[in-house]
């Protein structure tokens, strides 16, 4: 059995969002979605948990710079979401619904263009502490 | 020093806010709120803790009954605030800015009128981790 | 490397329970299993972390309908375990030592014929914050 | 306004219990307590925190030992209460109710009368993350 | 019984320390503060939790601007404590021992003098999640 | 697929250090550790979870007996580590860097001799609830 290491970095972002099919009827949307369909918006405290898996360089003992990790995790996650309505201020989700499972896949495209492709890239998202996805490799 | 006994009960909600004063320019009121300023409005993992003082009935052992401190606390809280935009579709917000404070002393007030006089209230609201209020006697 | 998503779920129930094999002796219990094999019971407030994998409906942006999670870990999880006697009041329990590893087994098979085939499922379940177990594909 | 000092301490042990009124019949007891009223019982993870007020020893900066604290938590609460039927093996049970309130209150005696009066003391004890109780002067 | 608002805001910092009295022997200093009293030094996670109290601003729904108060946590306790070795780094602590107790007294101090004199205050320091200290009027 | 079940076991210790290269200039090593290069050390609460994957015992319903564990994580762990300098005390860091990947490293081997080469273990290493690193096979 192969041994891997890997990191971990938390970060976070408060946002609003609407989860619908835009070309549905309200019916259907309020039957699948629930009160997550409320055209009023409602929204969530995010927390994201990035893992960096590689190899150590034996010099520095550090798989990545975490300091590096925490600014993209910044700039391309917290400044860009944070007090955002996702829905109406996020370009990915003009045509994407902005479930869990589908901020999570965006945060982990945004810093996968970020990272040097030697590195293995998973991004756990929770929307809140009982309900979240996990996306990567 | 005379004792006091007390029960605490947890309960939550999912909503979106916005901060202004509705007589201010934008200009002033995101110089005063900042990002929370934010007109597509942003949102919260709001966490509601209840504190209520009195004594023990000496039969039961019990201060107040958890189940029915927990169905008020669902009733006036989770159904009322869960999944809301608060400046849109809360009555009490309608002429009050909704702040972490403002929240937690509407709570209060709503949960006050539910519970028998001779029970001391005090109620915490988290917006964040970070971030709460408490308001009571 | 082929990229995966998953979507998590929490729940939670209190029980009590007692580790011990029938067919030994009292002190060899003891040896075993130390102060859990208390013949008075103790119990834990469990929390279980259900996690399924699968691809995403690319019109709901859904990998599964949380909704449905939340049920089905509520009717075979959260109502079957709750405030329960597990060894005396369920029924796996009567021929199945009820250790956080046959908790998770047994929670993993009462979900597993709930779920569509076609997802993935692994189940965690926390004893107290410092002792778990996982199981599943 | 005066100021004062107190420190924390947290401590935690596992237990069963039963809520109900020896001198009830059944049906009562179901009604006041739920599914706390099972008879097979049922239990929890629960945790203490103990607070202690008083003033600072100049020299060490201390307001009481924190080792000593830890001791008598341990010898007096967590010795005591882990891995035990509340109701069936521990004496203060046999005619009390083990209701929060309670465990809470016997705590606190049984801090109480190890600790130097010179010492405020309050005790707050969590049944689960959701439900506690606080007692002291 | 009048009412009381309060607003509360988290910071953290990590650092390092040795609990011991300069005039006592190296025995004396081990049987008081045991590990602590490591000479090479031992360190910890702090978070502090200020808590702020006094009346409502009835047109911006706000006790006290919390980006004012995340500001001067910053400056005066998480830019000032953060990666320090506290004996040997930080001013206060060059006669005064680094207890929990007399951290949570200097953060008190420190923040003291940045605040209106119409607030009350509070902090609490947490050494660890286990281990804490409140001060305040 | 195959199904696996695994044990988690935490523990936690709290320890100085400071990091860089030996071989470096101070410049190079502020450049590449910030913070984390101040010479007169920093410190954390690490919290380790360790992770056994293997087989269950059918008779016990085991896969490992978690009081081995819990002893083992006491004296390779948290007795080995707590309370040091963990560059200046503890022998494998005096030629290795003591990163958060380094010391979840070091944790796995020093675990990895004490355990029966059937179970499979993973160990992840928190430097603070931000921050991890996680090894093994």
């Amino acid at each position: 059995m192969g041994k891997t290491i890997s990191v971990y970095r938390k970060g976070h972002f408060n946002a609003a969002h609407r989860l619908y099919v835009r070309d549905w009827e309200f019916e259907r949307n309020k039957e699948v979605f629930g009160l997550c369909n409320n055209p009023y918006y409602h929204g969530h405290n995010y927390e994201i948990e990035v893992c960096i898996s590689g190899s150590i360089d034996p010099v520095t003992g550090m798989l990545i710079n975490l300091d590096y990790l925490k600014r993209i995790i910044k700039e391309e996650i917290e400044d860009y979401f944070d007090h955002k309505n996702l829905n109406e201020q996020v370009e990915e989700f003009k045509t994407l619904n902005p479930t869990v499972e589908n901020i999570c896949i965006v945060s982990y495209e945004r810093l996968r263009k970020k990272l040097d492709p030697k590195y293995r890239l998973r991004v756990r998202l929770y929307e809140t502490a009982r309900n979240y996805a996990e996306y990567g490799e």
